[in-house]
């Protein structure tokens, strides 16, 4: 008889793009959230969780970032009824389409304007590569309903305070605010953009963006060529230019070298370049109030600045937009410095609700990358220490569990974080050894000598680490890195090994 | 020429079996969170969050639920590259299969024992009906790796914790454990389980096991129908039942019905029920076990105790099982009065590692349904009220908007939650409407008058509310509910009103 053939085991692994977080991983997160909660919530922002589960049709499915047209969303179609075919569902790529499902379905019961905050999980349906993964956390901030620039000012300011909040020091970080109308006006003088067919060019404009955003990668003359006629990279790649004129290519060029040295001096050159264009002039004077209004909240350009060569890569974008970038040097991959980057960014797209409604309702907002504020700090070894291993309770004696249990449920609820060894006793050594893998402080050791005597065995972990490290140094030498005590006092001698650690 | 056919806007709608959480529902759940984790982490339990996603294969694909064996889970295919097609993915239908494909991809990496606690959302492709969501948040401990009976104990003895952690009293829960082996035993002794050839009968005890599970909604009577020829119900249909004989049956009403008064009575009338059956007797014996540990960490039948009536659903465990139970009375959606019930249940499952590793890995854990003890605590009352509203700035001068936004930076960075108004100021009876709706305690209004005057004028909306509210009655009659302070004493006023609202 032929055998039954076997299914094949399944693998265990993640789907590709996908990781595990363990441990102190898993708990700085959730710390960093609640540090940037608490300030959203001070701003008067409400928390908003919405089903990580959207119709296709709400999310609109695909990406709205021109560089990556093609990106897309993990999709499905739900089953059908009779002849009605189910709905495409998707899984969310970002915070802001949601936001503008729920605003456009709860108009009415929401307060007006709405600020309201939301952080989880979002995922792309993007080709996975080192470091980039298809499911990472976001933090949101946005306000709904508000066309006044003091919607943009306090989400900067607000921005400035999580930043500090969450343990990035002033002078460490620089927010960087700028206008898409500003831009707009520029492309009207340097002749790419007619205000009476703005369909026209959008092409070139596009790659003038893009061009502009890569500014920090390719420098003044990389910019330049992809302005002009095109640019070969050092793979012999060709990327096709906007195809602007030399003296079109210096008005952009004037735009985005238009920093000064005070917010003032700079708004006065924008409003220079921007000269005759009415779109160009409303957007500086929108500045000029963001700069205004910050300092008058006593955000100075040490943490806020003007900035022109900020243009976010988003195509949807029609008013100020700012970025946060962390200004201290870190060694990328290949050991060279270079400043972190970038850590969130926003600004107001005053269309996006519309889809829904045919109403025009004015938004702006932040989106903080979260895992990439941690990896910031996790570089600037500005995380808290490691997550405190359990005091472990061993086992002498399989039969005594009971008394085991009850040691560690006194240490427990004296609010001491502890475990009883629930291996395979039999090999003493595999226990010690599980303890030191756990990071544990300290080991309880109870056998059947002691348990007649009435005492237990406290081990200091820590300090036995240090002794073994450094056996010759005079330090340790009178110092025992174990204690015989009354079992009465073992809670007593526990607390005062873990807070002697602490120091 | 014809008009370009426009495309229909989007339906704003959360996707059929989704919802959205709004401001008090998301910070109370993160806060439950947040108190579950702490006494997870007292007790050794360290984070996972593995991602949304995992391939169907890992998952096994479908729930492990003989009551609902078509449940399924949202799954789609990736893309393949050239002949070789993608990969089947799908959203997590609970925490367990993800921490299975865990333990298996890195047990070389993980202490053994492995205790680890995961929270988040799981996803179900059902149909959803009232108050049933097809997405919603659990909340696990399990410990992976350990045989022995003090981790079934102590993941008693956490639950207990956790519940009076979250806010529910002794006395009104109770965690009922019982044994599957001891079930088993039952069956052999009734006849419908040979250890011989253990596949065979599979389908009765199947309806067995489900009858049990349904005493609280079919009773005595009810359950011995199911267990002999089978049950009409009051609508007519007819249900199969497991055709064992009288005396049959009496074996497992027995069972059933077998709780004493003391854990230890109960226990000598498991014994005589299963005597002959080596598994049940091992089965019972396990259960004095976790009795006798729970006693010694201070755990006594007013918290754990021992009920042979609790089987769990699903067919997977091995070994002990528990569940806790809210044990007040509420009213449900009829009116009439009913125990809350099951808010979490778990037990030990032997064999889910093995798909992956070929191993077999002894496990127990625990699940909370964290979206039900949020509703519990609700319908006790017991939720912390409301979050409180912001410190809303109005508007009177849309030209001096600064001055307000020093004035909400004064406010937030005293650790005040403030607001300016950022609507359309024009209004000013939306202001207040907006405060109100805002739940704002207080608003502050400068007007051109006070600003020249060096002043602000501070409501008290709270004591305002009241005071509207009894407007004849004497106790609010001398107090006012506006002040007008100087402008730098606007700060230390606005403390002082928040201070006396709070008692």
């Amino acid at each position: 008889m032929a055998k039954p053939k076997k299914t094949p085991r399944p693998k265990s692994e993640t789907p590709k793009g996908f990781r595990d977080y363990f441990g102190p991983e898993v708990t700085a997160r959730t710390e960093m959230l609640k540090a940037i909660a608490g300030v959203y919530h001070r701003y008067g922002f409400d928390a908003l969780e919405t089903s990580a589960v959207e119709t296709v049709e709400a999310l609109g499915k695909f990406l709205p970032d021109v560089d990556r047209p093609n990106a897309g969303v993990f999709g499905w179609q739900e089953d059908g009824e009779g002849d009605k075919p189910g709905d495409w569902l998707a899984l969310r790529y970002d915070m802001t389409a949601p936001l503008a499902r729920v605003y456009a379905q709860h108009r009415n019961d929401l307060p007006n304007p709405y600020r309201r905050y939301a952080m989880g999980p979002v995922w792309r349906n993007e080709k996975p590569g080192p470091g980039r993964f298809r499911q990472f956390y976001q933090c949101d901030a946005d306000t709904v309903g508000s066309a006044s620039m003091g919607a943009d000012a306090e989400i900067c300011a607000m921005l400035a305070d999580t930043l500090e909040q969450v343990g990035i020091p002033r002078g460490d970080y620089i927010i960087r605010v700028n206008n898409r109308k500003v831009l707009n006006g520029v492309m009207e003088v340097a002749g790419v953009l007619d205000p009476a067919n703005p369909e026209a060019m959008e092409h070139e404009r596009g790659i003038v963006l893009r061009a502009i955003d890569k500014l920090d990668r390719l420098g003044v003359d990389g910019v330049r060529a992809l302005l002009g006629a095109g640019r070969k990279d050092d793979s012999g790649d060709f990327t096709d230019g906007a195809g602007l004129s030399d003296a079109q290519a210096d008005v952009v060029m004037g735009f985005m070298e238009a920093k000064r040295e005070s917010g003032a001096a700079t708004v006065a050159r924008l409003r220079e370049l921007v000269a005759g264009s009415q779109t160009g002039e409303a957007g500086v004077d929108e500045l000029e109030e963001i700069a205004a209004l910050l300092a008058a909240g006593g955000y100075g350009p040490d943490r806020i600045e003007i900035d022109p060569s900020v243009v976010r890569g988003l195509g949807y974008y029609t008013g100020p937009v700012y970025e946060a970038e962390l200004t201290f040097e870190i060694f990328d991959e290949k050991g060279r410095k270079r400043q972190f980057g970038s850590v969130a960014g926003g600004g107001r797209y005053d269309d996006l609700v519309k889809r829904f409604t045919g109403q025009e309702v004015p938004a702006t907002g932040v989106s903080i990358g979260v895992d990439r504020l941690l990896a910031a700090l996790t570089a600037k070894g500005r995380m808290e220490r490691a997550v405190q291993g359990p005091v472990v309770v061993t086992v002498m004696d399989r039969a005594r569990m009971a008394d085991y249990q009850a040691m560690v449920a006194e240490l427990r609820q004296a609010g001491i974080r502890a475990e009883v060894y629930l291996g395979n006793p039999k090999n003493f050594g595999n226990q010690l050894k599980y303890a030191d893998k756990r990071g544990s402080p300290v080991a309880i050791i109870e056998g059947g000598d002691e348990k007649e005597r009435g005492v237990v065995q406290i081990k200091d972990l820590i300090l036995g680490a240090k002794i073994a490290e450094t056996a010759t140094h005079e330090e340790w030498k009178d110092r025992p890195s174990q204690f015989e005590v009354p079992r009465d006092q073992m809670l007593a001698k526990v607390h005062e090994i873990l807070e002697g650690q602490d120091t």
